[in-house]
């Protein structure tokens, strides 16, 4: 464990609570909280253990607080860390903030506390980006992906590849001590094979990576459709029997999201632009390119159509401009209860889904065809799948330096070549775990984090 | 400690931060968390205690958590409580809630941990109510009459109080039971003397009020004068000193405060009207009579004057009209860096204090004038301020009722008109207490406390 000083910061959000938590770690901070305790002596408790007392200025009484003490190593960090859960209060935890910091603790920066597990060996940095992406997760999916990756089956993953090639890489560094007499330790067949196995993981991983963004980020989704064929009726019928779920545990879910819908654990976004709930124009009108754009951007399109409006041809003509942007999309004939059994006749030719949006009609098979569409693999608890754009890079990098790896065994090139392309790969895998990490890189990846973990 | 049964809220605020904590309190708190923990065995464990482990859905891993354990009577509210300290994640915070729930937890209503504390007789009523102060509490003053109460001061003091009555209305209940031999066991001197000592400091618990009104609430001021005298400069001046105090603690003040600048720990909140900040006009132009109420209604005016724009009589003239206010204020006269010395002499008159807002200068004195005209008793840390107007009307009624008995005691009434007027002043001290307390009295009170509280 390295010397570091003793950091502190607010750990749990502000506003209204019951309880807010103050988090200290490192080699001062059950000394220093100590210090301005009255209780038991914090210097002669047991790791994981919880006492009751006053935190003191002085004389001056700042709260009755209960104190939690984590001994090193069995901490979130590996080093010491004190909780302190106090009283609600922006006073409060301001004074006994610059209490601490009076005593010696520094502020923490953004996730100094996750820096530290990292830098202490807790966890490695696929892990450490994954309790950020743990704690932004909103539904079951990105929950998963993220809970994966933070218990290590990413992790463990990279860490048989690495070890392999690693393997290898000495072996080929062997030789490069023995250039003179030409000798080859590492068979090159077997280090094909290896490789060509390898790279396949890596591939798969790579194409996890759309699937896993999907996931973490939610599926985009645009309503089109003519005005007042009831794409703003539809959304407020997807969005009310989601937030009737949300609202049923008093008090969880303080905060609004606007236009997200969750349907069986995948987040659908529908993009809100200006123009999406007028979004036919679009196909017609001019100066609506931006419209379009995003259109083009969705990974999915609803394309909604009200037949008392447009007749067969007129939707059909709509249809075969929402085609032309290679967009998947979903065809509804909307107000379903208003037409004739000889009108739903006519437009079975543009096989829709029927739905009434206002009496919640055919909304479920709507959300199954929506599911459908997105074409999501069944998850195991165990699957792998990359949500980072950061991992992807590193993975597109290390399969181009195992390219090159393929290319020398095939063209015969020598060691010193070989254990270099080899080094890349190894360098570039490791990015994704950290063990080969630049401040850069951490302060790039930590400064994202709140303060406080 | 009644039967209950076990109860489940989030503790912590929503919004961003590292860490929530979900907390539960009842006799099944303990093996209900227990049966989807997975770690140690929760039921084995010592009280004030923390375990690491996963809680778990089935066989699905909501998240990685610390579980504390408080064994019944050692715990905020005397039952078992367990508090859960998880990702602060919405999407698991929500997943753990009804993952408990279905286990058989019931939602907590707001303020029913501190609810079941105060029927457990972990502390009284207004002890109670004093936890909601501390929680809102945003200066060193009311922080500090919040904490006396909570530490139980001015149930000290009522506590005192009642005892003493009890022993008299016990003695007079007494003679009730002889009444036809009409004896006299209260001494009706050392009676009367009693009543006498026990207003007394009612009378000093209510006189209190004012002080402890403006030291939990703040004091209201008006900063008044003619437009572009420099009252918005003045009162960034004043805020932006402050502002930049708070923010020296990265990460504890994400919630801005308009208009409230703290002095020497005490809030002097700059009410926000539209007028007040040409409040000026007020004074003689028709139709502002809404913003002249708001002066009046002020604790303090700030009347800011500029010289260079009114001579010395019309500001005068502007004086006088405040002053029929009837409202202390502090004469200031702004931009002083732009008088002479000359035009200064002359503004002696109205013995103004001088500053330049802009620069800051005689910004302290200003301050330092607010505060006296303010005119607060200094405080001890043991003083006990009454700051809740139910508890007021408590005192007044009590007044009242003792009032009754010194009359019934010089007019010589029997002893069981006296036993009731005692038994009503005895009731309306309790009532503070909560020794006597009705559900009505109960929902009103903590229902306007924070879930999780």
């Amino acid at each position: 464990m390295a010397n570091y000083d003793t950091i502190v910061a607010l750990a749990t959000a502000t506003g209204s609570g019951a309880i807010a938590v103050i988090r200290l770690s490192g080699p001062e901070a059950i000394p220093l909280v100590n210090r301005v305790f009255k209780g038991k002596n914090l210097a002669e408790q047991a790791s994981h253990t919880v006492h009751f007392g006053t935190l003191r200025d002085g004389a001056e009484v700042l709260d009755e607080v209960l104190v939690s003490l984590f001994i090193a190593p069995h901490s979130y960090t590996k080093e010491n860390v004190v909780e302190i859960s106090t009283h609600n209060s922006r006073y409060i935890i301001e004074r006994i903030i610059q209490l601490l910091i009076r005593q010696g603790a520094r502020a923490a920066r953004p996730g100094e506390f996750t820096l530290r597990a990292f830098l202490n060996g807790q966890m490695d940095l696929s892990q450490a980006e994954a309790v950020a992406d743990l704690i932004a997760s909103t539904s079951a999916a990105s929950h998963q992906v993220a809970m994966q990756q933070m218990r290590g089956g990413f992790s463990n993953v990279l860490k048989q590849l690495r070890e392999q090639l690693i393997q290898f890489a000495s072996l080929i560094e062997l030789e490069l001590d023995f250039s003179e007499e030409d000798v080859e330790f590492a068979n090159r067949a077997q280090l094909k094979a290896l490789i060509l196995e390898i790279n396949n993981v890596i591939q798969k991983l790579i194409a996890s990576f759309e699937q896993g963004n999907v996931l973490k980020n939610g599926v985009p989704v645009v309503i089109a459709g003519r005005p007042n064929v009831g794409k703003s009726t539809l959304l407020n019928t997807l969005l009310n029997e989601e937030r009737a779920i949300v609202s049923d545990i008093a008090g969880t879910t303080r905060d609004t999201i606007e236009d997200e819908v969750n349907i069986q654990g995948v987040t659908f976004r529908f993009i809100d632009t200006a123009g999406i709930r007028d979004t036919l124009d679009v196909i017609e009108a001019k100066g609506v390119e931006r419209t379009r754009e995003k259109m083009k951007k969705a990974r999915l399109i609803v394309y909604l159509a009200d037949p008392q409006h447009d007749d067969l041809e007129e939707i059909k003509n709509q249809l075969a401009e929402v085609e032309q942007l290679d967009v998947p999309y979903v065809t509804v004939v909307n107000k379903v209860d208003l037409l004739t059994q000889e009108h739903v006749d006519t437009l079975y030719t543009i096989d829709p889904l029927f739905i009434s949006a206002k009496n919640n009609v055919g909304v479920e098979e709507l959300k199954a065809e929506l599911l459908h569409k997105v074409n999501l693999h069944d998850l195991g608890t165990d699957d792998v799948l990359v949500t980072n754009i950061r991992h992807v890079e590193a993975l597109r990098k290390t399969e181009d330096a195992l390219q090159r790896v393929l290319y020398g065994i095939d063209g015969a090139v020598t060691s010193d070549f070989l254990a270099m392309d080899i080094r890349q790969a190894l360098h570039h895998l490791g990015e994704i775990t950290g063990s080969v990490s630049t401040d850069d890189l951490l302060d790039n990846i930590f400064s994202k984090f709140c303060i406080g973990k």
